[in-house]
């Protein structure tokens, strides 16, 4: 399996921390999202979205979209909760980690990290959407230790990606003492070392 | 099992269209987002994202996120294909409409429709990625009848949702033979009177 991905890019890493913590084997092809090496004719014959991460088995089969793709790697893994309405809460909270999390906490990560704005350059409006998705994260993690229950799963590995960046888009976790426990616990689930 | 939605909501309506396909009672109760109705402190008890729709199954145990929501009601159903690689090809669709489609072609709706703009005062970048997003779907459905395959499935369901309500954001779908075709295919495969 070949893993097309960006290690700057939580999305990516959310494939390449499946793929070790279940020790499925692969090889990582960097694509430098920043010098448009989603855009070239080549790879957007692989995945028309022109989007990393995309993952290419050895068949030649291809799949994209992070949550897709972490949902068929982790297909009967503990990382899927075995009751069906558990999976679905984990559904749930990876449809909302793309619509309303990702778009505010990852996107003002990647204008201050890669664009060079100042925080106080940001767009108030995602700053505001940013705080709203990280304030129902820690009403979550206050009842369960994880995203879902008990156990680390999926989701928490989707939110995770950013949520550990979010100092680095100008988010202070200072007030949100549940999801900083939860950072620890999740990455130490997931075998990560912290991030600085 | 009742459905908390808004039937002017794409997203509220993929449920509908499920349940229906699959006879699964359900108890519709309207809620109107342009009157705040998901902002009240009654229903952020019960989705704390302040969204529809929502549904909450007899015991009490409440879900969310149009796509994670009908991914479980679907669950054994031909609505998913039964091949696992088939049904994450599915998930790619379901999670890059919501990321890739739904922010573009349905805002650019909902802008006009509801706010009342003008097409020509509508955000040219919306504009542009709602049409990137349409020539990726006629792409795909050059190829294959549905959107996976030859079989009407969740993808196609999640993508007629706003697809087909392109036009009332401006879009025109003039050049896009094969989606119009599949518009009309899918309404058919899923039990639809054509939308006006």
């Amino acid at each position: 399996m070949k893993i097309y991905g960006d290690t700057n890019s939580g999305n990516c890493l959310k494939v390449k921390w499946v793929c070790d913590r279940l020790a499925l084997p692969y090889t990582w092809i960097s694509v430098d999202t920043l010098k448009g090496e989603t855009r070239t004719t080549e790879f957007l014959r692989l995945n028309g979205a022109g989007q990393v991460p995309t993952v290419v088995f050895d068949d030649g089969r291809v799949l994209a979209q992070s949550n897709a793709i972490i949902r068929y790697l982790a297909r009967g893994s503990d990382l899927i909760p075995a009751d069906d309405f558990a999976a679905a809460k984990m559904d749930e909270w990876l449809f909302w980690e793309q619509y309303s999390h990702e778009p505010y906490v990852a996107v003002c990560r990647f204008q201050m990290v890669y664009l060079g704005k100042a925080a106080s350059d940001l767009d108030p409006d995602k700053i505001k959407r940013g705080y709203f998705a990280l304030a129902r994260m820690e009403h979550q993690l206050a009842l369960t230790p994880f995203m879902v229950g008990n156990a680390v799963t999926l989701a928490d590995v989707a939110l995770l990606a950013y949520t550990r960046l979010a100092h680095q888009g100008g988010f202070h976790l200072d007030g949100y003492a549940s999801i900083r426990r939860w950072i620890t616990e999740a990455e130490r689930a997931l075998g990560l070392a912290p991030v600085r």
